[in-house]
């Protein structure tokens, strides 16, 4: 198998994650060291069936490892979740001699490599490129570390008025269905409370933990609310609270987009470099329709039924009993 | 004048704002070198009521010169507004034998401060402290330097996901009535659009210059929009481009309170340090009613007619105009 | 066990590291939330002689989660490698009552504690705190992470210097005689080369790599090495280079102690949270002389002699073939 | 005047300073807006002498306003200090048709290009680019104030060491003989001593201020040494204390050339523009062999005499005394 790949395409879909240059730039190193060709496919799946695809060499890549979005932009696409889109950017492929494949994005992005390579067989890897950290089959995706970074620092900053006017701040951070930003950064940020998907939290409970009851409990509290909260979103928690107690001067800052974005952090470009090169060498050893992942420090390759049956990267009780303790 | 005043205070009001630790610092550090008395006035005008008051040596403000917010906390008042209030409040420092006062705050600040004077005739000097660089009398507040820079390390966080997408965002930056932070962060973000208050852009200019009409300007677009726009906040600007264009992927992100936060730039420390100082020695030399500026680079009083006839700090027509060549 | 201890002291010791105030925060509130008494140990082993110990309360360790460096200060002890010494910090902690101790500190701060518990018995345990991650029993120490990015973010700086000027840069970080900073720091800033006591690569393996002998790559370079470097320091390896080779526009920078402070990173005030309540439950759950550990994300103690026999955290040679395959 | 210039020619000198790729971007998109040709000269003298020279359109500088060092590279050229060297320079930009020259960079740049004025009467301004503000004519050079800005920071993690271990340390900043960034850094570091080349401060009285003589000052300090100071280095500073007192621990920290890089502040992306744009419109105006600067915030055009005349942009005597009072 090692043999017959001779032409590598990397791309990334989904949303942007920092790190995912970091990622490309290990792909296409790796490639060079492995002497194969190395191309970029713009815009992910969107540039794949357009066929805007650049030869990439190692020094096509030089002074991006520590640049946030990716040089290969992102898109995505609905041509390539039809047979004749996907058919078209099989042609394309074919045309430039693409003989396998690495995917950089999360599980939208491999669920539709994996439909691809049902059809076409190309040899495909995809890594996890996400800040969500939400995959099964790896403890980390690239951009988490930095999302979580970019939160604690806003979070750092809030915190600074909260206390200067005891104030009680909500503050929405990403993740989609997943809590591991939330209740990070919440532990990291000092938080009074954490709302994340994962725990069963009723609004009943919030509202004691903050003692919004009393009188003396008048000071500075910081709750973080993951964007997946199945209680409601920070501004309807707020709501909720003001309209129950009087006790506090509530505000709310919805993080946004300003999270995806950044130079990333040292672990996030180590783990992009690490996985761009296990990508690469796996390909080389015969891997196909599989997720590169790292568990417990180590590469490890999963194969997309395992992936999808969990679809949740699970919250270690762990967190939650320390976030209490630490909220005392 | 200058041997009668003893005892100083200080206090913080209004919204907190990054180098307000720095200018209490030297406040207390000009007092110590004067040979005078320093007392730190807990939460503003509320504090001074309920008699929240602390002696404050060299060593009290040691390591605080790098930290947002303000460690004498800062509220609003309503009660300062009765004159029973204030009454409370002269009594209070009657009591501690403080005979001259510094207030760190805003417009709101100031004219409770004025208020003060007229009745009690205790010798007062306020510091501007903001991050909205709203007042006339001095080229810059503090906290404005550092709410810039905060404003631009976003929009540069942003506009990697906005360059890897093809995105148009809007974002809204805080200001109040003041569009400083929007152009400043808007020219220094390389902005497409800049909304501020000052200015008559009608939306239909602002679409024309997004190229909303035509399907080849479907690239990354970035707005910086003011708090105080006048022709809709963020969210509504978005919504009124998305009605009219199909050509863009939208999205919203309104910094919020982060920017007030965070440790102060060395611009807004080494200002802090100056005004505060000046206001010490600007009581001692017999300013009363007036409050620190800094224009062309040194320091002026102003007495409280002069900042409160204009009300506003005005903008640079030059700004305008350079934002207008570079989004070219 | 677990009924007998009622009063615990928390000290931190050896050179500071970020996230040591996070570690000191968990342990204070575990013990709140455990019902326990704790104490802090103001300049380690010096102020257990001293007698300088303050009672310190959940309210204590408000708001010092993000700061680095330490509130209890640290020190180095002669005094207490002396018998004498020893005796007396015993005395004082019997006079507080103070019946188990948590230290957080590296492998100097470990062996005086094992020290003590082998003379006195009272159970104690340590937590491993510096930058360097050097010690084996755990996969991360506190402040590691946050050293790392720092050293990370000064060579992004360097890197924009580097490439305006097509200048060969040495950059020494620090890590006593650890590689960990440097190789992590080497790859997540594009080094062409990473010296690191833990690998045999020669001063010739390092000229060749920089293509020194060739007009030709005459390019821009940056090469990190690790304070513990055994073929010189940064200032020698550039003077070396410089003698050989005419090619090179060569500057050296040694970062130094910037690295060991800064408000720490998610993960530094995440792990430093998580092994301050661990080592509060170890001491109630009966453990004795041992350090606390994170191994493949899960809380582990190590006793003394297994981490003395060792000594080293030793680099996975996987980091060593990523860099090559890297920097190609 | 105006009419006749048709085709600029931009290049960056000297040392790289933060916000050149700004000025650079301003005076590409100025060309564009005035509808003249801009081209980028690479490397500065030496690349013009080389004849490398490319074509620069308003998306050529897309997305660089945030990126430290410089896009259009810088070098230190021999050749064009000769007259061969300088005519070969004019051949290749006659050749090109270029009728107008920006230099961005330092007095060295601006000697220069005056030299070349003199000979071949090309008009040309230069924009000051240091981080050293050393050049009189303008009240800001660019690069300033983002490498204040990274000297603070570096401060603030260096205390938080100093702090946790009560040491004194000497950090030495950059500015060659200008000791502006030692003066703000050290204002805003909340140093207790700051040594600049401007001012007589001698060894002893350095010793007094460190209170080096009595036991019960055995604090922690931090004393900031300009590049140029007078009375000896960073290092040599340290040593003499040391030998002279034993109550100290004493480190150096040797900031270097991280101080260079790294994304600009606000202010020096904004001051860049401006200046980029001044630049543009000077020329079209008629101006010729000056440099731009801003004073009390207006755009100044300064003729080249002037500035060589003084060669030292003055620290203002009041930065002095401030420094003194804060460090009480």
């Amino acid at each position: 198998m090692e043999n017959k790949i001779r032409k590598i395409g990397v791309f990334t879909s989904g949303g942007d994650a920092p790190g995912m240059n970091a990622a490309i730039r290990a792909v296409v190193r790796a490639c060079t060291y492995y002497k194969k060709d190395c191309f970029g496919i713009v815009r992910g799946y969107e540039g794949m069936i357009e066929g805007d695809i650049v030869k990439l060499g190692a020094r096509s890549v030089g002074n991006i490892i520590q640049r946030g979005g990716t040089i290969l932009k992102s898109a995505r696409s609905k041509a390539f979740r039809t047979p004749e889109g996907r058919k078209e950017a099989y042609e394309n492929l074919m045309r430039e001699g693409i003989d396998a494949l690495v995917a950089i994005g999360g599980d939208g992005t491999f669920t539709g490599l994996h439909k691809f390579y049902e059809e076409y067989k190309i040899p495909s890897v995809c890594i996890p490129g996400t800040i969500d950290n939400d995959l099964p089959g790896t403890d980390y995706t690239i951009g988490y570390d930095t999302a979580t970074n970019t939160a604690v620092e806003a979070i750092d900053r809030i915190r600074d008025t909260a206390l200067s006017h005891n104030r009680l701040f909500f503050v929405e951070v990403m993740g989609r269905n997943s809590g591991y930003i939330a209740i990070n950064s919440g532990i990291a940020g000092g938080a009074t409370a954490i709302i994340i998907p994962e725990e069963n939290m009723s609004f009943d409970d919030l509202y004691n933990l903050l003692g919004a009851d009393k009188e003396t409990n008048k000071k500075s509290n910081l709750v973080v609310v993951a964007e997946g909260s199945k209680i409601g979103d920070a501004n309807t928690l707020a709501k909720m609270v003001a309209e129950r107690s009087s006790y506090f001067d509530i505000k709310v800052t919805i993080l946004g987009h300003l999270q995806r974005g950044g130079a990333p952090t040292y672990f996030d470009r180590v783990l992009a470099s690490r996985m761009g090169i296990a990508a690469v060498e796996g390909l080389l050893a015969g891997q196909n329709d599989v997720m590169v992942g790292v568990k417990d420090n180590k590469i490890v390759y999963n194969d997309f039924n395992t992936i999808m049956a969990n679809k949740h990267h699970e919250i270690d009780s762990e967190s939650l009993r320390i976030a209490k303790i630490l909220s005392i």
